[in-house]
């Protein structure tokens, strides 16, 4: 058996509906008025924010876009404004730059070299700012994740992982291309490199050590064909180490797809 | 039938016994070097540092106090301040105000009388704190909210609810007190009215419009017995208004006790 590319093809009209009617109706359910989205000019927030228009209508639709001036390159700025500017949404620019400064003040142990612990407060910020909206006008915050993130666990807990609903959260990172090319995306944005810019020169697949076309195919077949590591490294002609590595992010990352646990103590009920 | 505060008496030896195996497992679980506990002066989190020292010794516990020079009683502090010395553990304490006044200046839609959306920024921003602690050392973010809280939905969604484990997640708020006396919690501490303190003069019960006591009979009865309001009400001698209440908490409540939903759709396996 072989595992190619071919077998993440998605029938994108179909599953285009599908998530439209996923969002129209979680927003229905929770009685809330609209959605906002952190924009960051990337294919996912981009991708979701098409689909939310789509949904709801571009008067329901928010767009924040939050670049801190150390972190995010101008580019990811104006593709983030190009983007709210197509769909014709409202959106806001908030620098978080001084309060990412302001909270580095604060925090008696904190270290400048920290690059991962500095970087979760970025994502922390955001989804505060978020809520905000949300709260405010009583809109939904609309997540960006993507189902090849999810299961690897790469994104922060609590922060771009704090959401109310996940509209691509069914879609491989390289499924959410072919999406957002049936959307009429704009290229660049398309096939522009995946980072959550958490620092400066922050690379998705650099930190990784892998390319998303490997993780997808190998989440395939481990998550998808349920496929011993081996099977897979020999179905998709990628190095066993590759596969492990998958496995143990997927392994390590359950708690940040899980609520949080509590003792099941027998005589007193569970929540 | 009648459901009394009798019924709500916890072996507390046993249930303690219990509570620190299970912080121990999974701070085990996660190889994380200790915990860290947002300490408030309040019988839930001070109930909860107590069994995170029995679990795991008082040189693994780190107590972060994080005062807003606003909204939290002087009182609240210096209680907190006290736990942390009995106990012989760590702690930091962090003046949360200027950073909540930085978020509020950068948000182009911040209103200072926008109470509930002002409260959920500081319990954010003691979550994203409580958590840089937890990236640098290596620790778990340990939760201090109680089954009463969990179940009504009475936390804010990835602030005080964004925690790694929630030990007294099984008790509700009069069984927390019970604890609290059994391992000699100051009593001054076990008595205090609850309160989140997220804005001036904020009680829970007075929010609430019902007292913990109340609410822990009548979700005893819904919950732990799946009886139907009426029975409730019959059962507890309160108001039928009163059951009714916790039942709406808890069905809009639900989606702080789940993951951010994905379409579900046919050929996409799920997350």
């Amino acid at each position: 058996m072989q595992i190619t590319l071919e077998d993440l093809k998605i029938n994108a009209d179909f599953v285009e509906r599908r998530i439209v009617s996923f969002i129209k109706e979680k927003v229905q359910e929770a009685k809330a008025k609209g959605g906002v989205i952190g924009l960051s000019g990337g294919v996912d927030s981009t991708t979701t924010a098409y689909l939310a228009v789509r949904a709801l209508g571009k008067e329901r639709v928010i767009g924040l876009i939050m670049p801190d001036r150390r972190t995010t390159p101008l580019e990811d700025v104006r593709d983030a404004l190009e983007v709210a500017k197509r769909l014709g949404i409202r959106y806001y620019l908030v620098d978080i730059t001084d309060l990412y400064d302001t909270v580095s003040k604060i925090i008696p142990i904190f270290k400048p070299e920290n690059f991962k612990a500095n970087g979760n407060i970025r994502a922390r910020l955001r989804m505060i700012i978020l809520y905000y909206y949300a709260n405010s006008l009583d809109y939904m915050v609309i997540g960006t994740g993507d189902r090849s993130e999810l299961l690897i666990g790469y994104f922060t807990k609590y922060g771009d992982g704090g959401v109310d609903i996940l509209p691509i959260g069914c879609l491989y990172k390289t499924q959410v291309r072919q999406m957002a090319a049936h959307l009429n995306v704009p290229k660049r944005i398309v096939s522009k490199p995946s980072s959550p810019r958490l620092w400066p020169g922050h690379e998705a697949e650099k930190e990784l050590g892998l390319g998303y076309e490997e993780i997808d195919l190998i989440l395939h077949g481990l998550i998808d064909l349920k496929m011993e590591p081996k099977e897979v490294a020999k179905a998709t002609g990628l190095d066993i180490w590759k596969v492990m590595k998958v496995k143990d992010m997927i392994e390590h990352s359950k708690h940040k797809r899980s609520t949080p646990p509590t003792p099941k103590i027998p005589g007193l009920n569970e929540v």
